[in-house]
């Protein structure tokens, strides 16, 4: 983890990962290292696309990058392997107290997490409402339902009620703040394409 | 693809994609844009992983890396669904007329793959030979074996003959160079963790 002082003017920003407030990507991060070294499944977070335009070659050992540009991700953050399945999702913070808004989840993202939906992958979204310090576990096949809502006209959000009725609430545990993967575990069906619901 | 004239000076370089030599890498993901486009598979390739140290925000939409360093790989480039199984693998190239040197792979790509085998993936390598323009899929239950060979002692590379007996080639078609999941489709159980074997 890098850990830079502030830069030297207002434009250029030093990057200091415990300011940007991903206390999320950070536990599921933690529960993700545990879950390897204890052998329950192989999840990692994908790297951060991004386009490179300039490196140096100061020798040939070393490259730094001196410019590049930050991607739309095309895909979900995280992805992997449990009980030989396919695992993919996306993890979001809210700072609402009342819903998650639907513009945190990018359309190609959602795309992309329909398709593996429907080859047998197991998908859902991770959001934590910060001020509220729950952090809930939504399958895909309950999000699609707010989205398409969304798109007919419905309101833009979800609901922390419908969060309630329509996820799992993960519990700290004493090892793992987002024990996700035991979710999983006990209710792999609700996670699941099944030909009789669409 | 950006196309960027070479740079002013000898060490600044800008990237010019075509000139990488990766043409597997570009018939990989035009095979996997196939895959994706008929509802195949669903398979990316992973953006590299990339340690930023500094960021100029001109305004609020846009961002420009300024110093950012490339860092090494934990896992393999390549991972995604096909048929309900998780896929992960890698893909090089050598120039070599005789043999696949196994530095070509980190040990910690090889631990990956270790693992999601253990865990029922299907785990693979693909090497191409250019100059004699073959492609070959190597099951990572045989690629182990010369790998284990190794650390024994024995020689450090795989040999071509070795690539003819134990893995599969890959034969151009008409749609797309690189078909392998037509190879994994056949000689699925190829592929797959088999309890007595270890």
């Amino acid at each position: 983890m890098i850990n830079y002082p502030n830069g030297k003017n207002n434009f250029t920003q030093k990057i200091n990962y415990s300011n940007r407030g991903m206390q999320l990507e950070n536990d599921i991060n933690i529960a993700n290292k545990y879950y390897l070294n204890n052998d329950i499944a192989i999840i990692h977070k994908k790297p951060i696309p991004i386009q490179i335009v300039e490196v140096d070659y100061p020798n040939r050992k070393s490259a730094m990058i001196k410019k590049a540009f930050y991607q739309t991700p095309s895909t979900t953050d995280y992805n992997g392997i449990f009980n030989g399945k396919y695992i993919d999702f996306e993890a979001k913070e809210t700072t609402s107290l009342t819903s998650f808004s639907l513009n945190n989840i990018h359309e190609h993202q959602i795309e992309h997490m329909n398709k593996v939906y429907l080859h047998g992958g197991i998908t859902f979204i991770v959001v934590r409402f910060k001020k509220l310090d729950k952090t809930f576990i939504m399958p895909f096949k309950k999000f699609i339902i707010y989205y398409e809502r969304a798109k007919n006209g419905g309101r833009k959000s979800i609901k922390i009620e419908e969060f309630e009725k329509n996820s799992f609430e993960i519990f700290f545990n004493y090892r793992i703040r987002v024990d996700y993967i035991t979710l999983i575990k006990k209710y792999e069906s609700e996670f699941l394409y099944e030909e009789m619901e669409r």
